[in-house]
């Protein structure tokens, strides 16, 4: 069998295997697992890459019947049961596919130099070397604009990676680096939130979506709904007539599903998702998967799954269970979602949550939100690194990694 | 006054020079101080780069007259006291250069790509990329041959950096990854240390050489010394008509000061360096100091100081009380060295090093490095991660950031 991707579903597929009778081979083109939810948090400075990445080896290590091959799919042939690698080729009696999804730039693929996106540990230093180059960059700046279009930062998209980087951005700035220049006030820095709906947080109830853009302007952040970003340029934003002069724009909007669905030959969704069958197998191939953010799954009720890590989870044990009956020869079960909620950190002790159908926000969502997320990074050590970090940061008002490292060239 | 770094030696010019009378400006091309002792520890995959980097500006926060600025010194002009800078100038009364050294590839600079050297955050990334993908490379690698290349690592030069490093890779390979592969056996991987010279750690007295030998030789580093390399290419280093074929190559021999130094117009020595004045001052140049690795100083019995972090802190804050002392007319002070003693650590419980004229060898050696290293390390939070890292690597026998991080391209 062959389970391509760790993320959420492919890792949750293999330890499903684990000790299985059946040899697994686990294929991503990284050698981690990365904990997603906490990106944001890499990229503004809180946590360390390692924090919230695990090498998938070692947290496969005592799994003697799974192989983990560092190597990029580039094409599935469904009738030929073979993957076609960057080197060579591999074949499967069972498939579970796990490639994940990125952020789509509605057809102008060209922003995303400029507007980089959130979706792994590099995009993740990235934008982290940007938001802390801007500030040493305002510090030397002469021109008075200039300076402004330095000290202003756009998210583009609402939901929660937006509201979170948001959020951590106006962080960094009234608190974090307040009082670390000289020529410059940070804390006059401009933090921009666009939305193109009507509210941010859509999949939240309308209660919390309010309380949560309110929560954003308290700590200083501009949250503008109905904006729809037409033009983005090396120093602006533009919303139709109106340009918005910023140095640093970051985009958290879409979802576009892995490339590596077009390779196939199934009709996808508008965003590049496969749809998949009740069983979560692709339509005509009962012996290959499709889990987590690269695959559309519509329940009996006829909603959509959203792209979050519990449906990935959840989707990559039950793939697992059903491919092994596959190949048992037993029937498979069709796939049911148990939601026990959603939750977005908005800043220090500031949170919206639905647990068990019960809306909380302020501090018992954010102490919700943060023993969730504890609860589900892998291995003590990065359980207890995060909790260290997180207790020294909420006590000296710091964050631990800032670091500008990146292309630098020469020596001395 | 302006101080040019912030390395130990810059670092500790301006903690002497916060709260004096007078206004200091700071310059650093990264925007954090990097302790370098432990860099080798990042390369090899025990510790993140932020439990060993501080940000310029927080370290300096409370000092208010002083102001970090992020530039890249292109030219010094001594006669006008002026720096010309990546963007704009600058103009000082009392200038600090402590820029730092690299590794020299001996007028073979063609080198450094195939063979990495380890000075900044981005070559120890660098590095551990290259180490950790090897063994993902020999994981899928089907020719013999090229496997055995793969699962070979030579590190050039035998002073401290490369005994730490080799100590580290073979650490690596023996415990850390010795059960995360099913198809190579990670513990096969030879670790080759060559030294041109007669014996490694040829700066401590030579019982301290052999046991470090000895100790390297026990846990699986072939050490070679006398070994001239004459060559290197993608796959392989060569000894005169002796070939070894690998595909790692580190390099840590030499020493390149800063090309800075070559802008000053003053006579340098072989490596670069600048000789300075008794006063650390710049000759001819009473008003400019050059400090740390980019200078050579001259004791008066001769001898000429090592390129060590102790050395570049103790003239960090001699030139700045030289420094005030010239601007108030006053007479400088010459230098002298306190030489506390020096340390290379090999392993697992297995260092050397010499303090205060006795010479010690395994765990004694290891505790005093393991409290030298804490003490000097710069910050609560640092000291306290470094100390969980390390006790958590000791009881696991795993480490830490094992990422594979860098240039890929695409998503999904």
């Amino acid at each position: 069998m062959v389970v391509v991707g760790g993320g959420f579903g492919g890792l949750y597929a293999a330890r499903a295997l684990a000790g299985r009778p059946v040899r697994v081979t686990l294929l991503d083109r990284r050698n981690h697992h990365l904990f997603q939810p906490l990106l944001y948090q890499v990229a503004t400075a809180a946590l360390n890459p390692s924090d919230i990445a695990t090498p998938l080896r070692s947290v496969l290590r005592h799994a003697k019947n799974i192989t983990v091959l560092l190597a990029e799919v580039e094409r599935v042939d469904l009738p030929a049961r073979r993957l076609v690698l960057d080197r060579g080729e591999i074949g499967y009696d069972a498939l579970i596919l796990a490639a994940g999804a990125g952020h789509s730039y509605f057809g102008h693929e060209d922003w995303e130099v400029l507007a980089p996106s959130l979706k792994s540990l590099e995009d993740a230093l990235e934008i982290r070397r940007r938001v802390l180059l801007a500030y040493e960059s305002a510090e030397r700046e002469p021109d008075g604009a200039e300076q402004q279009a330095l000290l202003t930062f756009v998210v583009v998209g609402g939901g929660p990676t937006g509201v979170e980087l948001a959020g951590a951005l106006a962080e960094i700035s009234r608190q974090t680096i307040a009082r670390d220049f000289r020529l410059i006030d940070p804390t006059r820095a401009r933090i921009v939130l666009l939305e193109g709906g009507e509210r941010v947080l859509a999949s939240f109830p309308e209660t919390l979506s309010r309380r949560a853009q309110d929560s954003l302007q308290r700590i200083g952040v501009e949250v503008r709904t109905r904006a729809i970003v037409t033009g983005v340029t090396a120093d602006a934003v533009w919303l139709g007539g109106e340009q918005i002069r910023a140095r640093t724009v970051l985009w958290a909007a879409g979802v576009a599903a892995a490339p590596l669905a077009r390779t196939l030959g199934v009709t996808l969704d508008r965003s590049g998702r496969v749809p998949v069958e009740p069983d979560l197998s692709i339509p005509g191939h009962p012996d290959a998967f499709a889990i987590g953010d690269m695959s559309l799954y519509r329940t009996r009720e006829g909603t959509v799954l959203p792209g979050l890590a519990p449906v990935a989870m959840q989707q990559g044990t039950h793939a697992a269970d059903n491919a092994l009956r596959r190949l048992d020869g037993r029937p498979t079960r069709a796939f049911h979602y148990r939601d026990r909620g959603t939750m977005a950190t908005i800043g220090r002790a500031s949170a919206v949550a639905v647990v068990g159908g019960v809306q909380l926000s302020g501090l018992p969502a954010w102490l919700a939100w943060l023993l969730v997320h504890i609860m589900f990074l892998i291995g003590f050590r990065n359980r207890f690194l995060v909790l260290f970090e997180w207790a020294w940061a909420y006590l000296s008002w710091q964050r631990g990694a800032r670091l500008i490292t990146g292309p630098w060239r020469g020596r001395g």
